[in-house]
């Protein structure tokens, strides 16, 4: 891959980016560690899981991460507030004989002070009782049947995507994400003009193409505390924002495709309808 | 009606639903009014509103209804927890003048707290500081927006179950519930199947049938704070649990309908896409 | 006691307020089933338990207790708005063979749907999420622990009173109140002026005397989630209204007799301070 | 004062604590600013106001400052988690000249996104929504009556620490702090001992003495929502925990001294008790 072409020697970090929320591509976490291994770089694999953490798969010890970086609102079902940062002892030893001045982003008064149950600064305490009980809801859902949730969950939305008859902009199968899903518009229609309507007529957000993006995609987010319904009703308000914007989509065929990933027993249950 | 066939002098109250929660149909309160009044009946009119107030037109003084109740729980947006009286100056003079014993459910003490500020006994106050919000929420909508708000997705729900091939109980268009649609399963076919598998596959909460209706319809709720996308995540729902027990509903086919009442331009938009 | 003497055979029941919240006295309910059952009466037990339960020992089964009411608002620690009722089996089968005729505070049609896990009417449910919170706490408290506290505060209140050289208006010391104490303002001077300044100036809520004693009493709560800080706190905010209102209370005088009651150990502590 | 002393013409910024959190010490902006002024230094004016800002009275402009910091969990009344930075015209005149590498702690993508209603990041929203309540408080009491009621509660706390014979670690009467009061424990006697005390036996939170003062002071905040009956509180576990540990403080005596402070109006009032 890419990291194998443009590693140097002198290249002390690898900053890799998990699911990228502007594009809907998930990155191969472990196929970046391998590459930077098989180039005997020592560099450190850090990784973005903004978007990722407690929706999709991310193994830090596994795919031999050194530092981890995600926030509270996503994945952890929080409202914005906290950030969180997970670092290998092979980067807290690099971090100690680092040379650049560090002040509020360095981890060593908080490890150290962590090791006795404190913080060094006042830490956001509400975030952390949310935290702890984001973490019991996860676990109790079990991690497995979460990420098997928001597969199933994209799999809907990537259905949908196709029977509108529009494209998704991650053309890799395998890096779809499975926690957001960037839609492309045909080419000379806005994209921001279907987001302002599903803002305005339906109280629904979709997200705006950034930079060279802008304008020609919008972007379904389906990550965190989701179920089909929601999935179901977000689907609605894209085609009936498409509509009212003058994109010929058939009535409900977005939400009919997504049903078609949902509905797993579509013959007459014993318990169920006799005909 | 009814009404102008059955009312006898000696009768001192008709009592009304004016939505009929367990099979969502709408009585014409006022055409109630004018039977009494035709009959030259002292009758109070009292109107039981639980599931009409706040989501349908209710007019008390209009109608010259005498004795109004509500509950917080439905299209006051609020947890269940508070009941409402309204009593018209002639119930409170014939209630003064009644012979019958009353404790708690006494109006007398109540008013008389009331007129100074107070109330006689512990009221549940966090419901009071709900009802202010609930209240300024409606007003704020305009209550002439409600009311619409709910009508249209009314007929959303409506579309939907005629394009499933199920009939709705209420024959009566004019009799249309919008806060609630009572939907019949065809013959031989059990409704509690629907809903139990629309509750445990996809966490959706339907009504059952009560008595002689148990079994052979399901209700849909539609009232209080709700909007076209949780309209459609109920409807995909129910579309969900109809073909998982078997009954041949085609993918979309309600979300579909609903859409048609939802979207209101079909065309280009000026500010929209252009094709 | 007074029910020996009253009670006669026609009675079908003695009603009896454990706590009296508009007194601060308490009632020694083993000694009115004592009393029943020494008179050979069938009369059943009935205790109002609004101001006691959670705050103060109360033994249904063991003290004989047929039917007993509380509310969430007092010693349940919980915003006004649930009522509960428990009843002895005794109670039940009266109850059932009672004529009288009764709706809504009919117990039987709620313990029919309970037995399936079902209540009749809508619950109030979010004061059933509150109650078992709350009683999780009382619980991991410990009831024992729970009224020893309530009773630690309330002898600190007493104390106070004391200090201030007014009068508990409960006059037998084995009769006092744990969750309530009311306070007797000397001979023509008004106690609601009291109430009035303590509210205006301290924002402190303290109760009025109920009929004759308008006026000539005030009552201080302890019930519930209290503590020691917090009893502290009330008294201060009394002996000020007082000082304001003309009556010569020594500075600190009630807050100094509770501290009195609540330091448990007035000398030097080994891991304390060394003088 | 020392600024005058020990300003260099090289110095590019003086950084003062506007309320010294560690000692209860009260730092004179405005003379801070006279004597930048008077040595003709074009350093900028940097305040930190993290335990001043909504409780004691500051002047952004008036003073002369360039730059105020403050967090959300003092005056403000919210819960910690957000930091708040102004800076003055010059100031962000300065900063884009400045040289130095900056990145998450730069102003200017926040200031150019400020202006179109926007955030560069994605915000703390819940607290955003919590500040618009607690200013809107603020306000409604008027900020005139804020800092009097500040100065009127830490006037009734250096009272009490009087009257138990202690010292106030602020030696300056004019430097007082009217948001936190540090007291010295007497030589030899272990501050943290009465902390652990207040702490372990009337759940009374007192803040440790840092780093040279750890074991001789202790800390009492009284800043942000806070009344009369709360600091008497306080003082009453302050008390008693001093008591506990071995100290002869006369029961009552620092609540008396407050109470001393509080009462307005010690003579018969005409609207109160006539004796």
């Amino acid at each position: 891959v890419a990291v194998t072409e443009h590693l140097r020697p002198e290249h002390r970090a690898v900053l890799v980016v998990h699911n990228e929320t502007s594009t809907g591509v998930r990155t191969d976490v472990r196929a970046v560690r391998e590459a930077i291994d098989a180039n005997r770089s020592g560099a450190l694999l850090i990784v973005d899981t903004v978007s990722s953490l407690g929706s999709m798969d991310f193994r830090f010890d596994d795919w031999g991460v050194d530092v981890a970086l995600t926030g509270s609102q996503k994945g952890l079902m929080l409202p914005p507030g906290l950030s969180f940062v997970c670092a290998s002892p092979r980067a807290v030893e690099v971090g100690a004989r680092g040379g650049s001045p560090r002040n509020f982003f360095d981890w060593r008064p908080i490890l150290e002070d962590n090791a006795a149950g404190f913080f060094p600064y006042t830490p956001a305490t509400l975030g952390l009782f949310g935290l702890r009980e984001a973490l019991d809801m996860l676990f109790e859902e079990g991690l497995d049947n979460v990420f098997a949730r928001h597969h199933r969950l994209a799999e809907g939305v990537r259905a949908a995507v196709r029977a509108w008859g529009l494209a998704i902009l991650c053309e890799e199968p395998d890096a779809y994400s499975d926690s957001l899903t960037a839609v492309v518009m045909p080419e000379g229609q806005d994209a921001n003009a279907v987001i302002a309507r599903a803002r305005d007529r339906f109280d629904l957000a979709l997200g705006v193409g950034l930079s060279k993006l802008r304008g020609s995609i919008f972007r379904i987010g389906h990550l965190g505390a989701l179920n089909e319904l929601e999935v179901l009703a977000t689907l609605g308000g894209v085609e009936m924002a498409l509509r009212e914007c003058g994109y010929p989509v058939p009535a409900g065929a977005g939400v009919a495709a997504a049903e078609g990933r949902f509905v797993t027993q579509d013959q007459p249950a014993e318990a169920g309808l006799r005909r």
